[in-house]
């Protein structure tokens, strides 16, 4: 046999130089993608366990590797194990210990496996557990959003559209309005676990193996639902990080919103919430300033998760078969993401036991504006007028009262009759906010009963 | 009552001016969102049956009101409508006509409705549709691929990683990966319906409404599977718009991996296949050219699926509740989307059609470039060496071949042997690039048998 | 000579089918690229003027071409042009005609020319015109916001950070911020201009011709300050549009930050300025509403301007040399954000006019909220106390007030020396409204003297 | 005076409770704005300078000041500084140790500045400093392309365009089409740094200060060449940093396209081009692999970089005036696009030395596919033949070559006649390789004159 060439990598022997250093220092993983150690390790421990089963080791080759990769989790776990970037990635490097462990049944381990498919089981292993703490993170959120939906059950303020204010609301209501949004985030992450709990292994490096293996053995053992079912395209597959990230775009986007709305109650403007201090911070220079940092935050931490989104797609367009080693892209983006979305989650958890609403200041804003002019168009309707002719009697009503600097509430019935005849004595109940609020019990609307069925249906979803 | 203030909007009653000129060009959507027009006549149908049943309106205001709308629907399918952009929508511009063929009737058909939640409910009627066509374009893609796979099914060619032939595979395997891509990206779509079909209508401006309706009722008419919960959220919720861009943004990016590969097989270097002479152009100046200018085209159509999808996170980044005017915003970017996802899809349909592979170039360039040096590997796995040192040996046989200029084949069993001394005569079967292919038996691999498998489940599931 | 192939396109002979009807559909361009009809005439011109001069047309030929030409252009802009798509882009619909008009001699127009180049030169006039359009829309944006803070000179309200009151500022102080930021905005579509404005005719399909040109008659013809240096960069270099959309970009994100800042001065908590009627909308349900649509519709358009920039660098990304036909997807993003910038741009110079501020409530809000705070620990640092320990005496003199329901200028003089005894009579001027703004006098801040000086230096620069 | 309250914050004063734990890890960024130390300290240096200058520090501040700031610049280049995340950021981390290091004189640094000007400053030092290496390393870059194009002088190779032969070119034209875009990155960013180098300092937190301070002195010290002329303004611009990062994913999409095609010409296919080994990597399972991963990692990095991009756009997306928190989300993407760019170029740089072309393989590419059929066409039009007549000719020629396998090159000129009897005997030359590139004599084209006068330009450009 010929002398080894000059490389020591793992793939060295048809090379005659050294990688250049910084080609070294520019492809080394090793410093991000050590995050997916536990996963790399449980899948190599799946997979020791079906070689052994299919032969290709023997029982005591499996009992030194499964020693040795325990060894390795607990000196990773705590901080004793020393990574080397010349060996590129977390894989090599848990390989490389292993074999200096125990010696030649290390270096069966990678029999039967590639690189490309490890680190796509890796990502899946990774992203199932993350996905599943996002569902988590999610349903705490919601049971945030419902104590306060109950804590103020009752509370009424102005609901808007185009930030004017436009009807009256439950201030539960508004705050439920948030229980759909994270709802259907946590269906979207469930959907998506589907396309995650697949297993890639076995794929080889792009064509499968010629040797004896058991792939519905490793699914089991690692609780896959299903197995891959073609070798090329589960090597370059990513589309389950791309819909993950999609799907964090669309939470971080839910919490942006939120976010806004904070900062526009927090202000002296609105002055509808009180935010704790502990949640807030002052200025270096004015004293009397108390900032809604954590809304500002998470709402500007939108750009990154879309922005890492934007990343992955850019780098998959228009990449051959299979894979390419631009697809090593893949993992900060989504490591971002995680990192991300689950912190701000946490935190806006948090905050939400952090705010005290001003009932009576939200009230107040409910009492100018014309705010039940929609009303007062539906009553008329109730009186057999067209709609259209309703809307417009109402728009007179309100350019009438604008005019004289009042509200609809400061008319005489007589002054309100000059629009529509039709009007009666009743029509104060109906233009009151009470009596706003409490008249929409249709499903979804923001009467109280309709509200209480909505919180009740979600704290019993929420298993509260 | 008052004269009529100095506006004709249907919303003008309180308003002293009329819209500014360029004002009324700027926020008018008629232009795009006729587009629409089947399915705000749709629900409107729906909306009026409900009135009816619910005593909103009377039998014969509902049969105005149903007649009106089919003559509108007609002449709209017939171009003979008259669209006004002062009218700024498809829905004034519908109702506003409604009322000028039907009286009162018409001016009836806005109650208990607001654009907030009939815009909402278009756009779920719409994105139902295209959702389901695309799944159905994505459908024949898919039996696309499998008529190719079973067509050339034998064919053998490298496949590659890095773009560097890296195993033998069967074309056949290879077009069978995108036929899993085009899989998941149906489930995507059909995941995504789930929150598409969802009835948004009583949801009002943001509150609900007071008068007596029936929501089962009118999702029962459409079709819809569910009612949303809070009309805050319901008129303000365009995620499932953002879900069906980045679902796009999956599928154009797959056709862009297979464009690329189209455009490199149809390159001169590599000549594996003839795209049909009709779905390529010419040059204006270079007499001799025929240029792959459809998988060109499609793969950089992904810039513009992409960017949409972008687009509308952008728009809600920040929003407070409810509605905001921004929201207007989402219906260009979702229709470019649809457009060129649907056409994209339908032209690649048509291109697979015409594909000629050159079976003899693909075979030939199997024979080149160390192809089989991994089933080396595994031949010496099998003799019990270690996989790393099997790699090792394989990768010095490599250098030394490189060195003297031969291919593995080209070696004789002597000079196998110094590599190592567990080398026999069966070898050169190994080598062989039908040994290579076929031993990969493990499902999802590239062995005959296991592609047949999984062209005749891939078949059985098109119903082929 | 053999017969004709079985198509009729320029390109057509090596080829022996028609393109496909589907191709022809997906591949054509004419009906957005028909914009382009001036310049690529006034190129055309310009082209067939210099194969004169150099001989390769004879006078009589010229004439003939430029009269033809002149002919197309008044029909096309009287819209009696017939496009056909069969003819796939502008140049083709206006080269056919020609020949179709004047024969022979338009059959030596494409002479020495490519489509590669002539769609480049296109797009390099179409945007210069475009970029100095935008630049003169900036300008008249500029003199709006100057004219009104002219016309405001002196109103005081207060400056926010994180949306918080943090120190009085004059309003017409807040409106120049806008002035600087659209002075980058024309400054760097200044930079954009210079490398725009480079010649590429002359470059062919990617390597130059071996015809006698004179590239420098044609760059002075159409008015170019520099002439392209590498042929294959020249038909395949996309980045002026690029560099052009980012600056677009830029641009909408700042009419987005000052439309988000009129919704909220336009909402009821604000009420610091009144949008005139003309530019609003109301609802087609609540007869009280009166929406911000124009600066919610603009801030809404930031998605598709951020959208169009993505989708360009999408589709460069990873295009090898020199033209592909992926560059196609270069013209409607560009188109799209030309229009959609300077929409924005023209309805906010319209709304500028529209705007009153509530003098009155703007003063008022800065009545608390302890806005002078940073005022009185600059007077103890005058006063030779350390700012730290300054800032640290003003927080206690704050957390006072709140516990006391107090404003600081509620305070006396013996409640004030509590926290230092360093204060003096004097001190209340430092702490009042007018006060504060007017001792910011540093180049760039607040007082009266400094906002006045920049108005002034606006108003030269913009030539009024 | 007042016990202090619950927080030891530095605006801490007007609090009363203590930052939540999981607050005060979201919300710091000393972990990554670290990097600005140097800036930061620079910035202070000056700033206490003009403070002494003006009167605001004695003499012996300045010299207590100047001493702690160069203390704690060592401290934290040999990594013996110790940051505490409880101090939220640099500046507060760096003053804090400095008024623990100096006392009083420390806690009056923070005069006449805020964090809002003092962060705008760091980002500007910072981005001067980083877009002056990037422009450096352009020039390594373009050099690298230079000194290829000179040493490969006169080796001929197929010009693509759509990935199809088209017309022969220099290898060194091809080569200097990227010094062109790398010209064009430099231009870019140094229109970019006219932005970058203006002083924000003196606009305190967003209204400038009351205090005596000389902005045009720390602008002379710090080498700024304007000063802010907006204090609101120049607290909440991040212009600069997007346009920067649109810069910067111009580079790397430009570097994309090049590494799209060593990676193509690196191909078994293509086989132009041999990568040096130091500059590929190996496969974990497949022995004879060397791939070309630095270019693979290269193109793929163009994601992150235009992720980057678009996460700024979508930070500054709707903000309101002046500085908000969500703007503390401006370094990473900053950061992270300054090493990815600064690591491809210098990595590239390198690469480029390790390139060995395959001149005999390039030569024989331009063999076939009729890549001279424009050269006849263009002859044909010196015969005086029309241009559109001369392409039709050429290309019933090529159909008739492929027809009957042939090239141009192989016709007789009897066989050439039928196609136009103009032809005659020196067409021979025309049809030559070498006498197609050296027609091509025009400024931008491909001929050995005109890619050596580009050479030589570029040459003395850069200083060689």
């Amino acid at each position: 046999m010929k002398k080894k060439a000059g490389t020591d990598k793992p793939w060295g022997g048809r090379f005659t130089e050294k990688t250049a250093p910084a080609a070294e220092t520019f492809s080394a993983s090793v410093h991000f993608d050590m995050r997916l150690y536990r996963y790399d390790i449980a899948g190599s421990r799946a997979h020791a366990k079906m070689l052994a089963k299919t032969g290709l080791l023997s029982g005591a080759e499996l009992e030194q590797i499964l020693g040795g990769l325990m060894e390795i989790e607990s000196e990773i776990a705590s901080n004793t194990f020393v990574f080397r970037s010349e060996l590129e990635d977390i894989h090599m490097n848990i390989e490389k210990t292993l074999v200096e462990k125990v010696g030649q049944a290390g270096e069966k381990l990678h029999t039967a496996r590639s690189r490309n498919d490890q680190v796509a089981l890796d990502m899946r292993l990774y992203l199932r557990d993350e996905s599943q703490h996002l569902i988590a993170l999610l349903a705490d959120l919601q049971k945030g959003f419902v104590a306060l939906a109950r804590e103020y059950m009752g509370v009424m303020m102005p609901g808007y559209t185009h930030l004017q204010r436009a009807q009256p609301v439950l201030l539960s209501h508004h705050l439920l309005a948030y229980y759909e949004m994270f709802s259907r985030d946590k269906a979207r992450l469930n959907d998506c676990l589907k396309r995650i709990n697949v297993l890639p292994l076995g794929s080889g490096a792009l064509a499968g193996t010629s040797l004896p293996i058991d792939r519905d053995f490793v699914a089991r053992e690692l609780g896959f639902t299903a197995v891959s079912a073609n070798s090329m395209d589960a090597v370059s597959d990513r589309d389950f990080m791309v819909e993950f990230l999609a799907a964090c775009g669309l939470i971080q986007i839910h919490l942006s919103r939120f976010s806004e709305e904070l900062v526009l109650w927090a202000s002296q403007e609105f002055n509808f919430v009180e935010i704790a201090d502990r949640f807030c911070t002052g200025s270096s220079i004015m004293p009397q300033k108390k900032n809604p940092d954590m809304p500002e935050l998470i709402r500007g931490k939108s750009g990154r998760v879309v922005g890492n989104l934007m990343a992955l797609l850019t780098v998959l367009k228009g990449l051959p078969m299979s894979y390419n080693r631009d697809l090593q892209e893949d993992k900060e983006p989504v490591f971002d993401s995680v990192d991300t979305v689950s912190q701000s989650l946490a935190v806006m958890v948090e905050l939400l036991s952090g705010l005290s609403f001003n009932r009576e200041i939200l009230l107040h804003a409910t009492q100018e504006g014309f705010i039940t002019a929609t009303d007062l168009a539906e009553y008329l309707v109730r009186k057999n007028i067209p709609f259209r002719q309703a809307h417009a009697i109402v728009g007179q009503a309100v350019a009438y009262c604008i005019a004289n600097g009042k509200e609809l509430t400061d008319l005489t019935l007589e002054e309100l009759q000059v629009f529509s005849a039709a009007i009666a004595e009743e029509v104060f109940e109906v233009l009151s906010v009470e009596g706003s609020v409490n008249s929409r019990t249709a499903s979804g609307g923001t009467a109280g009963t309709a509200v209480m069925l909505a919180l009740e249906k979600a704290e019993t979803d929420l298993g509260i």
